[in-house]
């Protein structure tokens, strides 16, 4: 029953952190609290959570919140944190806005020296997510985006699988994200996710593709170590009078003639929400599925599909970002209480170097933004777009 | 405990046929003459089996057939056969050679009067496709093209599904035909499958395209009646010194919006013969995986997903094609049988006609033939492509 | 892809059989014909179908079968074969009548020198049963009863395993076969199957314990080799005026120390068909579904669970009695065929002896017998029983 | 998508709690406390975690407990904690040591006023168990047993499902819990957790019977409402030289003919922590399995089986109990939280009474201790006992 070693988590305090955002009717903001208590590596002493003081101060009361830390915009907390003294003083800013209130926020946060961790992707443009990697680099701190599917045992687990070779080399990559939530135009009824979900100006130019595609493909390049050089993408905007894109079709290209497709829907009744990756090699191929978290399939060639299990002897790399032994079942909120830790690692210099992480961080963001923008202009132009021309600028 | 209703088998007699191919060593012969079997409805009376004759007289004693019938080739079997007397004449003549044998005998089968049930796909070229089209058109003769996954009750309940309209307006169209057997160059080895199926003298200029796309293609628009109307094709040929495509990855545009894709692949080592369908529409969707053919999962939206099981109260279409009660697996064998029942009653009139009859036919293979070239196409031109682009003279 | 040898099929001719019951309306009869096709070693050429004239007709018609060979009952049809030439005279009947119509036509069948291959269970009571096997032994013939789920290619696979010692020494058997169709009381409307089932004066004294336990039972022995030995049986009738039982929870003991339970029920809603067999060892554990039959669970201890499917290099015994190859499944109609040919191996003598076949003979006849008049006197003692306490007389 | 409503986490405080056991090298003591901390209710703020000062010191110091806090035994921590002002005094003591070690302090606990949450079975044997039921009584202090599968969302859906009717009348109820960890005699290694769990000192008569058997056996009460009033158990210690049961099988009977089975293995080798429970009645049937924790399996009789997913419309109560929503795994440890989040509901008053609460109880870790007794009496018999022979004195 190998677990999570207790010794990491040797830490001489928690780390402070504030959120941006996660107000009563919030989806994301009490999972991105969950996430961070589950280690016990975090400890959220200050909040901005909503433009309404009452929805505000709801979090505030429960999430046992000293009064004066509870603040009426990310503004005035950014100033406020960074006057207090540092044995007291936030050490980062988790963002849980809309997709266009990430960068705001974040260049400010990372400016006033404290770390972020924020919700994918990382902003409604390319241009904003430029200019928060250059608020990164210029100020040191660490970004941290929640692609929380990374955190998954398992898929660290097939990682480790891919690149040890254990599948010879790499011919193809399949990544799929299909939820059926918005297969009915729920945006036009009083729907607080569908509704900013699905407008431009508070999501960004992207629906589906942004919102779950995105997470596809992170997924894919974090397990392969791939980056796509070409891609050749087909959206729709099935729900009746929807601006964006709500299923995207998309093949891809990567280097060595590594070839790809990415799924991403949210129209696709009876997946609520499944995302799947198959990775296929020269030796052998590996497949996991977010309805089955703990197990991955792989194959050698020749040989008896095999049912790896998180927890078990035949898991190794899986085995070290888990707390419930083989046959406990660890879902989504431990995946993204993965992330929360790797951040802390990487806070508290446990881990050797930022580079050395698994954790998502702003390249990983700057990737989603450039694929985002690039398969708009691919679906836009009827055409493979090699990647330097997915952006104006990159 | 439903099942096929014994009445629909009362014929005069059984019908007659011959085979062409099929010899010693033939994967697929002697499925044929399983499927023949299996509902009693058919006779093999005369075989060209083989161009060795110890082959064909081996599978001729294997049969039982008459030594006189056992024919050295197939120009002296339908010359023999048209002369025999009514009483004992074949109906029909199956085909079982590979790509590049079929149009020939096709031909000569049809315009001596016989009937002709053969495999897929249609031919080694579109051109000779048309050609066989030709000789069905002029001879009046059944044409059946065993694109076997339609036979199977479940997929016939699928597709009463979708045109029964319990899926709403469909949206998407996802097939996938993925196997792994080609995943190492098994050609290079002394394989007789791997051999002839990946030589384009004798299969034509696609590999995985023509044995399996050609299937998942048809399957899709099997059960949508949708006609694909512009595709771009991404091929690859991952085997070493391989001449033909081992792996295709297609995006599909239907009428009226409907997108698809398509991968087929002998190269995803895991999936043994996975051919998989999901359709998705604007009030549901719906699922069917061969490794799993004995029911579908539905779902209408806002409601849970279900699992029809053949031989259920919940299944219809699929209960008048299947010959064991639910929860009694049924396979492959039984969906090909089906196929060859399509075709007995098509030639002893107890469907109303062809057109109704959910048996391929020639039109299946041409669609399947411009569907190979429209994708080989596709792909040198890195390009969409729509469907008076596939073919030069459709 | 490893197929059945096609030279296992080399016969002189076709074996001539006869079938008693399956007239219209029956379940059986149908599936034992084409169980009978499927490997294409036996030809129907007579039959008694039925007491009714006008439904035996219906069959001889459909089966094409000789006018004078459909006789009006079994009586005159064992005469009338007898006194026919060698030449066309049947080799064997096939009895598909309800249990307590076995005994008679067995007997006489074997003693006017015919194979036998019946339904299951081997007769109404465990007297009959002994007076059949009385008559094997007297007449030398061969009697074959029909578990069919021997038949299937996994289920010789995992005898197979088990018996090679890949799982060390066995501790545990777990059997299951789970239906629902008798959940509302259907014999109480007009429903031919459920009538004669759960009517002692035609199933005999058990319901669900003797039309499904009995194979579970017979599962159970078929892959370990196992008798068993001590039997603590709770039966129960759930259905509202039912006679006989309809669920049986039975706990097992087999030699050295080895456990054991079966349940067999016709009242568990969702489960069509569900027999399921696990068997667990001191080094590993092996489990089959019949709702996934082409394939096994096997779990060597310490290592990732395998999927072992049909056809694959990984399957060895299983990959002889097959007849499509992996990916392509083969279901219940052909683990039926495996039997009718597994007989005809034994009557032309292809297998060295009637010992070494893994047909399904006489003693798994009696031994079902047994179990079921052992369950019935545990239940009714409320108590474990020893197997010499089973039977007055075994 | 459906979240646990914030609401109901609006306390004025988080509740205070120490741990008894727990320390480094405990499999549960680090479970309890994500538990505790994934809602947000409590606060781990003292601890005895281990005899050994070492080891208690590391806990204490990776929980942040204020050295002050950090006891070196229960007895000094009870009664330091009483002394204690009401405003930092613990409200509750987790009981985590083995199972001969939960009478002591669980009862000083109930004494000193204390609530007590602790781990199964509730101890070493009925008439300990019988002794803190006498404290809970005479303190009138809340006792919580962590069943903690009860705590799963689906468990709550299908308990609620079979209570409304909707399986009509209850006829059969099945119950399994496979582990294989055991398969090789473990204990005889360096093992802790084996060590003590095959120790009969430490772990009380029973093996597999009282770690997991009780989980299985009170699910099925939890589940149906329905208490057994006999049983037959068949129990075996395959493990070379093991002294306690590691498999049990066991026929149950509940009221008004409702049969029952359980299964408990701790040596079947392919399943690591497979808890499984079927239900079913006249109108239909209900199965859940851990290994999918996320639904459930409901058919009504005549209709396709459903799959009913956490956090879809389809699911009510389950729908108050968790915090992902549909398609978001959730998994044990969220099972487990729900456990304590009951406990701080009782405590804080938010649910009408304890009677109405759907936490594990004293009664429960009584019932458990009977079947234990009940189980081996039975085995040791060899015969059906009915629930008064199960102890001496119930």
């Amino acid at each position: 029953m190998p677990l999570r070693r207790a010794g990491a988590f040797l830490m001489a305090r928690r780390l402070r952190y504030a959120m941006v955002g996660g107000g009563t009717g919030s989806f994301i903001g009490p999972v991105h609290r969950i996430a961070a208590r589950i280690d016990d590596r975090w400890e959220l002493v200050a909040g901005a959570f909503s433009s309404n003081p009452a929805r505000s101060a709801e979090v505030s009361t429960e999430c046992h919140i000293a009064a004066e830390r509870a603040y009426p915009d990310w503004q005035s907390m950014i100033a406020a944190e960074a006057a207090r003294p540092a044995a007291e003083r936030i050490d980062a800013v988790a963002i849980v806005t809309p997709n266009h209130l990430h960068a705001a926020p974040a260049i400010a946060a990372l400016d006033a020296g404290f770390h972020v961790i924020c919700d994918k992707p990382l902003a409604a443009s390319f241009e904003e997510g430029r200019r928060i990697a250059e608020a990164v680099s210029r100020s040191g701190r660490l970004f941290v985006l929640t692609h929380v599917y990374t955190g998954y045992p398992m898929v660290r687990e097939m990682r480790r699988l891919v690149q040890s070779g254990a599948l010879g080399t790499i011919r193809i990559v399949r990544a799929e994200y299909a939820q059926d939530w918005l297969t009915r135009p729920l945006e036009r009824e009083v729907h607080k996710q569908a509704e900013w979900r699905s407008d431009p100006q508070r999501s960004g130019p992207a629906g589906a593709l942004g919102d779950i595609g995105t997470h596809a493909f992170h997924l894919a390049s974090f397990v392969t170590d791939l980056q796509a050089e070409a891609l050749c993408a087909d959206l729709s905007s099935f729900g009746a009078g929807r601006q964006l894109d709500d299923n995207a079709h998309i093949l891809l290209r990567y280097p060595n003639g590594v070839k790809g497709t990415l799924w991403a829907s949210q129209v696709a009744p009876g997946r609520g929400n499944r995302l799947w990756l198959g990775v296929y090699g020269s030796e052998g191929g590996v497949e996991w599925s977010q309805e089955e978290p703990n197990t991955l399939r792989f194959t050698r060639i020749g040989e008896a599909p095999q049912r790896i299990e998180r927890g078990s002897p035949a898991c190794t790399a899986g085995n070290y970002v888990t707390r419930a032994p083989r046959g406990h079942p660890e879902g989504w909120l431990e995946a993204f209480a993965q992330i929360y830790s790797d951040a802390a690692d990487l806070i508290t210099g446990s881990t050797e170097d930022r580079g050395a992480s698994l954790a998502p961080q702003i390249e990983a963001g700057l990737d989603g933004m450039a694929f985002i923008s690039g398969a708009l202009r691919s679906n836009a132009r009827n055409a493979w777009l090699s990647r330097d021309e997915w952006t104006d600028n990159q």
